[in-house]
């Protein structure tokens, strides 16, 4: 059994939510947004795009950095607005030089923690 | 060393996105969103709460099927922008009764097909 691909745009200003999850490790590497030339150019290329909101332009994730994302899997949610990118992350998907762009974590209502206490990170003047 | 939690609620007119993940599986199982009241009153309690678009309003998550997020771990991202809750999920994250919201794949530019094909999903009547 097959649905009809028909992301819904509509909620969200001509974006989807998109998530790039390591494929092998599970980890949840990173968050942003789609429009439909994002999410067609994913498709169509085998590498995440995303859409921009602060350039407001589509994004190849690594284009610079090369830090690639190939896909191994793309799922859409039961209200097809959100994308789930199971990947193959080449380097590193933070721009801080980490694995995950999650390396903070809440300790009480004020305050964050780094995960990665003893990591250095690395160069953190481009967008990875 | 730690950091002040300062969510950007700039970029999306008041909301970030908020993945849940499974804490244990590591599945990805939904993605919603959250205004401040939302992350205050998740960070308050113990329990996932979002805020619907559709309803203009806070939803606890599991609050009419019992479908409970009890909060393992929270995780904010480089920007600030999106919150991934590690959770302990009762029931399933899904209103079509499936444990994740990502049980279609894509297949071609087109298609979606079902990851659990031989599954009879639940009730799908009411928001999980």
């Amino acid at each position: 059994m097959t649905t009809h691909i028909d992301l819904d745009f509509s909620k969200g200003n001509g974006l989807v939510s998109a998530i790039a999850q390591d494929a092998n490790s599970k980890e949840v590497l990173m968050c942003a947004f789609m429009n439909r030339e994002a999410f067609e150019t994913t498709l169509a290329t085998g590498y995440a795009h995303y859409y921009s909101r602060s350039r407001d332009s589509l994004w190849k994730k690594g284009e610079s950095s090369g830090h690639l994302q190939k896909i191994r899997e793309i799922r859409v949610d039961c209200d097809q607005d959100c994308v789930l990118m199971l990947v193959e992350q080449t380097g590193v998907a933070c721009h801080t030089g980490r694995r995950s762009c999650f390396y903070r974590r809440a300790v009480n209502t004020e305050e964050l923690d780094f995960l990665d206490q003893d990591k250095t990170p690395g160069d953190t003047s481009e967008k990875a």
